[in-house]
């Protein structure tokens, strides 16, 4: 792996301790598969009644456990266990990657006592293209389904790191019907994030009990304002995984089952899962790669949400607007490139810039009263805020990102060396 | 501007000498626009009779001096003078920037004794977002205009350059009818390059005769299969303008004028052409902003020539992969990722790699008797060819791009300061 290893200065100085969820327990393992001296291999433990609702990356070159999940959720099969690997994504790996994966929902159901392997899901990340050995591993399933135990997030939010430089834990906790529920969430990623659907890797629990197609209807529209709207360098992963998992055991506190989309008790479930996922995204994104800069483009005025989106997409993917922002200047023309290159709706004599509080360009060219210093001074701020207002609609759209450093440069010209 | 200096690796040794082009004249001054102890005003003259064809960014958020040449070229206006300025974009200045436009426009126009401003074409490079002060140079021109000589590309060239570390010069001959005739052209590019219709800047004069709506045909085709597949950065100029000028001299010499895109005497321009603006394209990607490497992608097998080309894109575009190919490190699942990401049509299990002579992935999978060593021992070229087999069709494209490199971050991270 690569040498760089200093920490996000947007690293947490404390995680967020997250609840047990009612009918999910964890066991983590080191495996070995690439990296020593560290936990890599994941296995979680849902009890019979849990569903699974999902997204998944649209590359298509995507690895062999992101056709097996499409297989599932295209199945609505309910979930008895996910397991997840790091250290390679066996992805590109033919044949064999789809016999590691088999033989891997082979031992996961004998270890979980699962009817059959149609409820195993499986996830992979790490590098592309190597076979992965799913002998390394699969033979440690059995004992740790026997020891595995629900108050085991934070183990579980580290086994699935690779190049990250801390777990991504979220946890929220709401009411539907006066029963309250908890959703728990762990994520990872840092590097080939531009998530076409999800992030690389996104697992959320929860004891609600909600059927499938309402869960899957909520996660598909949310991830698009969430993980979709998040990206460190516009390289789209061969293996996004958003899924979340819904043990229903809150029946027993006596939540009525949810199986309407429109039910309007599901408001709250769906405005916390919608945060939480939020909340994730932007850890995600203050974990990018050799970042010192958490960016956030804010675009409004566009011809809609969806212009809105590409324009403040195209803002966070340029390099040389990235390169500025981590060298501290406030080079507000490389925006109006990136807005130029969008290939969406503008108007040059209605757009205006905004870098934090300070309006640096209105209808076309520089703003009046510009003052080069008090924006210099602005952008020594870790986080910087560039919001754009293009001035022909309404559409508008949030996007959060990273600069663009020289550690990024090291950590991926060295990454498997 | 930036600390780095260092000329680029691939930077020629010698350049290319030129010959005056018949109809052609120019001039070269220090205007002190941005730079100092460098020429930064080009001033090219034409004979009456000169005709123009260019294509110009497709960027929303385009300079001033674009629409001006914009203007120009719908309307075939023929040419006269060609003013360039290096060190400020005239991008993003509104009111003033167009001002500033119409202000050299009639000095120039004055200075070669112009019937109406109308035969004047204009280009500025540089920052954007920063008004341009026409002052700093248009009393200048008179005396340009009077010193002009036939005999000064490499000069003018130079003055056009921004971060480029050696100016771009190519020249072809070739017979129309049996009369000689000269191609030349000039080009500067190195940073904030994606061309979306051709690089920021690039001039080619020509002696022979042929009317405006063969040549604008000719080069709005050639410009797809050349400077449309050279990358950098992926970041699209707000002030691309490529301009082809053709005198006509040559009819003195007893070319018959060329009226007709079909005319089979025109075969060996159009492949002289064609060449010529490869070649410009090529000397860009080797002086991309802080490369060590100069990197060409061929892609077959696609749906068809367009999939091709932005598959090549997906792939030169990719900072993941760019960087480690900075590394020297053979990391081809990177190339599959970015496949992938290309949206286009691709079968995972169908596509194979090359990097050099090496096969490294066939069939959707690594390659039998792939060993790493020897691809790592290739990757230590200063020019990298990876040849991409999709396996699904006939589509084919060639794209060229340099790699992502430490050098590129303090480029751009310096780039005002």
């Amino acid at each position: 792996m690569g040498s760089i290893t200093k920490p996000s200065p947007f690293a947490p100085k404390s995680l967020p301790r997250l609840p047990p969820i009612d009918g999910v327990r964890f066991a983590t393992a080191e495996a070995g598969i690439r990296y020593q001296g560290r936990t890599d291999l994941l296995l979680g433990i849902f009890d019979e009644g849990t569903v699974a609702a999902g997204v998944l990356t649209r590359s298509k070159t995507c690895s062999a456990p992101v056709l097996h999940c499409r297989d599932n959720l295209a199945h609505s099969v309910p979930a008895r266990a996910l397991v997840v690997n790091s250290g390679n994504a066996n992805a590109f790996t033919g044949r064999r990657g789809s016999d590691a994966v088999a033989m891997t929902v082979e031992f996961a159901a004998k270890a979980v006592a699962a009817q059959s392997g149609n409820g195993i899901y499986i996830a992979s990340t790490g590098v592309i293209g190597e076979p992965l050995d799913a002998n390394k591993f699969v033979s440690l399933l059995e004992t740790m389904a026997k020891s595995a135990s629900a108050d085991r997030f934070e183990a579980a939010g580290r086994a699935i790191l690779t190049t990250d430089t801390y777990p991504k834990l979220a946890t929220r906790m709401v009411d539907i019907g006066g029963v309250a529920v908890t959703i728990n969430g762990i994520c990872k990623g840092a590097g080939m994030i531009a998530p076409d659907m999800a992030t690389m890797l996104c697992f959320m629990f929860t004891d609600a009990a909600i059927s499938q197609s309402v869960l899957q209807r909520m996660i598909s529209r949310h991830v698009e304002t969430t993980f979709n709207c998040m990206t460190v360098d516009g390289d789209t992963s061969t293996s996004d995984t958003c899924l979340l998992f819904a043990t229903g055991a809150a029946v027993k506190r006596g939540q009525r089952p949810i199986v309407d989309a429109a039910d309007l008790e599901l408001a709250a479930f769906e405005a916390a899962l919608h945060d939480l996922m939020r909340d994730l995204a932007i850890q995600v994104a203050k974990d990018g790669e050799g970042l010192t800069k958490f960016v956030t483009f804010e675009v409004s005025g566009a011809e809609n949400d969806l212009a809105a989106r590409r324009i403040a997409l195209a803002c966070a993917n340029s390099p040389i607007l990235k390169t500025a922002i981590a060298g501290e200047d406030p080079n507000w023309g490389r925006v109006v490139m990136a807005v130029g290159k969008s290939g969406e709706a503008a108007d040059r004599d209605r757009l205006s810039i905004w870098f934090g509080p300070h309006c640096v360009a209105s209808h076309g060219e520089r703003a009046e009263g510009y003052v080069e210093k008090t924006v210099a001074a602005y952008m020594k701020n870790a986080e910087i805020r560039i919001a754009l207002d293009v001035g022909i609609g309404a559409g508008k759209a949030t996007v959060w990102t990273c600069d663009l450093t020289h550690d990024y440069v090291s950590i991926n010209a060295d990454y498997r060396s």
